[in-house]
């Protein structure tokens, strides 16, 4: 495709500021312009080099925009979907970030104009840190991208939200939106969950002795509570399916102990090392 | 004290490696005795530079111990500080590396000749990996090392012991057994079981979608089943209680996202962030 001219992201945030930095690092368009509600993270984030200038009102910053992508809360993407949209050039293309995909994507394809511009997507990077300040040009390097176009999804956005993607250095793979949905509820919704009920369970007085273990399985109960309420209630229905599956696992770790069976224990402990062991997040060479 | 002249290991592994690391590289012993059961084992360890020399015979290998350190599985520990106190010098000092108490000190006091010998501890440091080749002396620098002394514990050989894992490079904490197995259940044993029963939820064919999250919290899941089925097995009631604690805050978030509850979501999240942001694994200078 040719080089964009214009990429506008909104929200830039540390995934939106990542974009931003690794489109001016990869020299993928002509200028980036954020669009944001506060002035202040703007600014910064021009400082950061992650944008190169910035607007306050979605409208005007989006009338030149060859690609938009949406970087805001899930609770808030399909409604700036749809104002881009409205206000866009008829020929851009307008991809999210957004970390459940259903919802958006029925919502989105209410409006006829959004649909015909519109490419969900999930680059699957992140950090339990917010902020530009956190957001680096390489972070999406290896990582992978989920699209999850419909059979309403138009080929020629479909064809430019992969190189789009691509370019900033992501795998992509492809399924519908539910599928998606049910499985961030297994990889990403329910490790969130688990991870902040395992940091309300464990008392302050108790932190001293905590160490590796606490460390890591908590690490991402310091995410923002707004995001991931939002998240937690756009994915509700697979959430709670994973909830249970995990319910079941820990039950059936509780009644091993219970018994003092040593050999149920044993078996229960690796058939989840093995299932661990099937995992590595190795950046792969781009192909 | 005097800096003892021979330190023996009993059980050569990530912990009691990386105790011989340290006291080789901090010249605290004038040497260090390994001894375990698997020879290529305890070559690699001398390979290594975690110990001088071994032993597969424990009654030979501590004849001339100032110092035993016993780092075996918890389910063996009692019976070795046993078998150590029995061939041992008069004057030695025996601790171990356990990571449960009660079941240990317990055991151990019901024999009066390791009982005058013996104080409890539980350097926590470790991994999810295994061996002399994964250890390191700096491994307990500014870690916390939990000592349990009771009633009968002898004054001169808590005073030994303290010195002893100091000289590690442990921060010391003292508690009775039965608080330290209430403690890590929470912090430790727990957190395992969790992580398991998440790498134990998730199929295979969703971990192409998997990152930090997934990653992070299913981490110590990598832990070896022998080891932490003993572990298990050894703090059972501690755990089990630690279990429906957890269970509670997993429904409490289960019925708030049931109801859809914003508010109620985003208090809890907030409160085990808070609770996350208490936490801090910064090694602190020594005193």
């Amino acid at each position: 495709m040719d080089r964009p001219e214009t990429v506008v992201i909104v929200g830039v945030g540390l995934i939106g500021g990542s974009i931003g930095m690794a489109l001016r690092a990869r020299k993928m368009a002509g200028q980036v312009i954020g669009v944001g509600r506060d002035e202040t993270k703007l600014r910064d984030a021009v400082r950061l080099g992650a944008i190169d200038r910035f607007s306050t009102v979605l409208e005007r910053g989006v009338a030149e925009a060859d690609v938009a992508v949406v970087c805001t809360p899930v609770d808030r993407i399909a409604d700036d979907v749809r104002r881009l949209a409205e206000h866009a050039p008829d020929h851009v293309l307008i991809t999210d970030a957004g970390s459940t995909k259903r919802q958006i994507v029925e919502a989105v394809e209410k409006s006829e104009r959004a649909r015909r511009a519109f490419v969900a997507a999930h680059p699957i990077a992140g950090s339990e840190r917010q902020g530009a300040a956190h957001g680096r040009a390489e972070l999406f390097d290896g990582r992978v991208c989920a699209l999850t176009p419909t059979a309403q999804t138009p080929p020629d956005r479909l064809g430019r939200a992969r190189e789009f993607w691509q370019g900033l250095g992501c795998r992509l793979v492809e399924m519908d939106p539910e599928r998606h949905d049910h499985v961030l509820a297994l990889t990403s919704h329910l490790p969130h969950a688990v991870a902040s009920a395992l940091a309300n369970t464990v008392p302050e007085d108790a932190l001293a002795l905590a160490a590796g273990a606490y460390r890591d399985v908590t690490r991402v109960a310091s995410a923002d509570a707004t995001l991931w309420t939002a998240i937690f209630r756009a994915n509700r229905q697979p959430l709670l399916q994973a909830l249970a599956e995990f319910r079941t696992q820990l039950a059936a770790f509780e009644g091993a102990l219970v018994a003092d069976d040593e050999t149920a224990l044993q078996q229960w402990w690796a058939s989840g090392r093995d299932r661990r062991s099937s995992f590595s997040l190795q950046p792969v060479p781009k192909p």
